[in-house]
């Protein structure tokens, strides 16, 4: 039982030097684990480590009519909150029947169209059709299937509200299945074992087979709205916040009741554009860089900071309350779709902060003279464009 | 600081092959602890471990009028998230006044009779007696006693939501007091010091005393129903849902507003039938097998099945959304208690899933002709009867 | 995986020799935590630790214009729920614009007179002058400020939800921007580069400034009460529970909205008299000793009872469900700060406890005749009077 009892007792509210306190992780396993903190040991050292993952240089794990790939943990530590899986499928191609143990799902189809079906724990089901800028969510173990039905390759990402999210959490139906005995199906299903006698006997995992035909109404004729407690949300079709440097759709549990447990967002910059300064309260942030190039900048307290650059295809991922800001390095829209561990939407930015606060306050926290902030905008900025 | 930052980047959703993915498990302890997940190391390997314990055969720690014996992670590793004590009283005798520090208390009496006594932190106190089928609950924290009251000894099954639970987690009245100093207690009850010479210096545990008189009205005259926040809930009183190969009664927060961490069920199930395949998405449950012999299968993904033997007194488990069945292996009725630690009861049958989805889609995923589903059950089974 | 699949199965409830018991400790980290449980370390043992640290007798953090000092898990691991910092800031010193990743913040202003400004994720911001007695909440990650308006010094205790609290969770406007690029905050704010450049590069922490003018009115001309969502709740404006041994005032969430994670009390014990044995079923307590000398004795469950003495200055401890008293040892009143790690106060009381249960089983429990709780008192008494 060496723990932190043996340790000599802190004289102060902060050690000096840092690098010395850093050295020593506040991390005592044998103390127990608070419901939330200790922070992760990556972002206990004297530095940041890199919140990009290179998602899209890794090797995909190919299947016939599909490919997968995912940032969990084990390949980007630091993202403890949230896990993504990028994946693609052509028409006709199925991500068979399945669930998910420990963690909720939430997607954004980048291209291309599939059928979802989905079932809860009520019996209730649905079959609907997503194309590009919809969204969907799954609460955790509830079933469900993706199938492309064309034209062309349907690509999306899935984000989970667990880092631990990987394999061992996710349960195929061929996999469970294929080990039962025939002669249990044959009892299960009142049917004789010779029916199963051809299923597979181990994880399909992606299947093929013909395109579904249409479904007779999806949207229903004439409507505008989803129902309240259906899986999908058409995020492209919601009007966006606009910005001068760029806009912003946000979809949280308000806008999407069955999204419980994750907001996702929909960043759309400017070039030579930012996202301000800001941080989020109550949530980590899970990002997939859609199109362009950008730059992200997070602050992680006690002097750390740290650059990463972004391209399509890369992962990044921000801690809980850690500020940040992102810059459109390129020439063209830097798109970012966003999801936070969080029903709620919450973000505070500097501008907003700074606008709400005495001048003679700042003045005295800048040691610089009051009249420097009387040409300070007013209010929340978000995305100020560049000069 | 050996932690994950130094492994190497996984290339792809699952590494191959899956053996040497197993014996690289993911949990990373020193990157600190999500709310759910990783999977508990024994969930981790290649092999699932036994979800049977054998409490049954286990030796009883022994008292003057009383009996217990318990299954938590000490024996039982994979129930990290519910334990369970078996306890017997014989007539007067008092498992004490005492609370638990960290788990919220299910029971089920087996047979017998007892009367229990508890208090709330706003100082409501409820006496009630109990017979076979009743079900109690009290909230992590509450004081509370059990005394055997006859004919004959009394058997209940004690469950907890916390599979930590242990001695460290169980504070008695006699430990407590005396361990006070008497001039304490003289003070803080107003009372000469010496009143309080002959009380126990250390635990009781289980008393023995004279059975009480029965209670002025138990239940009163002429009701039919409990008060909606008692202890109390008559599980056996419930009219069952009947299913071709059996009976189910849940008791979950809607039938039992006070419990509301937990949600128990008695399962019946005729010889030669079976509890269908089936997950919970939300809840792991914990089972204790009261009459009969049955085989327990659990699915944990990743190909691996786990089948074991239970029989009369043995405890079961299953972690959360993992998919499981239940055989009758016997010539007599299988009777189980479950107990869930969520306070809603949720289920999802694989004849559920599967009469929702079209056959088009199941004959993708299984590979084989759509015809083969048509004589597939319409609606959930959940208990089919042996042909 | 050497984890407790390879310990030996536990054959009874409670192993005996306790301190055999003791020795092997329950934790056991490669199963994976559960959300509560197992128990810190610290209490696992068969002796318990101290529940006393002496903060009063550390030696502060200096800086111009004010001092700091903290109690966490590093100095007193067995309070993983809840950390504390003790802090003075002299007239014009300004804890600067900050705010922590990973806890909410309690307030107690024990001398002296400060302003505080706060913004919330929808942009309100509140801005209050606290004098003693009074009492603020900072839900996590919320931005805020200090800063001491004289006359003389401030003095206040902070106190955090988490126990892990530290010096990587204060996130500092100054290190922040300091760490941002000027460019970048150029273009954030619309500004030239230029007006940057007298920026701080580094933390700050605690700036010096003079004393801003007075509110135009706080509190509002005719107004007797809060706003619902202020961050203010005057402790002491409160009318006390009124006991033969002292008084209690106590504020939760049903008293103060905002305060929506912790309860907290402030406990004035005359001499000789206590605060009578007690648990609070659903939260750690973490106490600030403000007057007078006393002594804390805990139960800890086996046999496990530890008295700590206390003075002015000390911080005390007890975990979520651990019986403990409070005797006043001097002659003048002792005065404590409380605070709960929960927006609802619960607690039960021994003579609350036993006044609720039968004389009958109390004879039965403690073995002594039922006529010797004739003379007990009836309900509860919280704060008895010495003879």
């Amino acid at each position: 039982m060496a723990g932190p009892a043996k340790r000599p007792v802190a004289s102060g509210l902060r050690s000096a030097p840092l690098g010395a306190a850093a050295a020593t992780p506040l991390v005592h396993l044998d103390t127990g684990q608070p419901p939330f903190g200790p922070a992760p040991a990556p972002l206990s050292g004297a530095e940041l480590p890199s919140f990009r993952y290179p998602l899209g240089t890794m090797t995909a794990q190919t299947f016939d009519g599909g490919t997968a790939k995912e940032a969990n943990v084990e390949g980007f530590p630091v993202s403890d909150k949230l896990a993504g899986v990028y994946m693609t499928l052509e028409p006709g191609a199925l991500r068979e029947l399945h669930w998910h143990a420990n963690a909720a799902e939430w997607a954004y189809v980048i291209e291309g169209r599939c059928r979802v079906t989905t079932i809860d724990p009520l019996g209730l089901s649905e079959i609907a059709d997503f194309g590009p800028g919809d969204v969907w969510y799954f609460p955790r173990g509830h079933g469900h299937s993706i199938q492309g039905i064309g034209p062309g390759t349907c690509t999306f990402i899935l984000v989970f509200d667990n880092g631990y999210f990987s394999e061992f959490g996710t349960f195929s139906i061929t996999d469970w299945l294929g080990h039962a005995p025939a002669d249990v199906l044959a009892r299960n299903f009142g049917l004789p074992a010779t029916i199963f006698a051809g299923f597979p006997k181990s994880e399909v995992y992606i299947a093929t087979g013909p395109v579904p035909a249409p479904l007779p109404q999806d949207p229903a004729p004439g409507s505008l709205n989803q129902a309240p407690l259906t899986h999908r949300y058409q995020l492209l079709a919601q009007a966006p916040e606009r910005f001068a440097g760029g806009t912003m759709r946000v979809v949280s549990e308000c806008e999407f009741p069955i999204s419980s447990t994750m907001t996702g967002a929909l960043l759309v910059i400017k070039p030579g554009a930012l996202r301000e300064l800001h941080w989020h309260p109550n949530a980590a942030e899970w990002q997939y860089y859609l199109k362009g190039t950008g730059r992200m900048t997070v602050f992680g307290s006690h002097g750390r900071a740290r650059t990463d650059e972004f391209a399509a295809g890369d992962v990044g991922y921000v801690p809980q309350g850690f500020s940040h800001y992102i810059e459109n390095t390129g020439d063209t829209d830097l798109e970012v779709v966003l999801v936070l561990n969080n029903a709620t939407y919450q973000s505070i930015s500097i501008t907003s902060w700074l606008s709400s606060t005495p001048a003679l306050l700042l003045a005295t926290n800048f040691k610089v003279p009051e009249s420097t902030f009387a040409s300070f905008p007013k209010g929340e900025v978000v995305m100020p464009e560049q000069d």
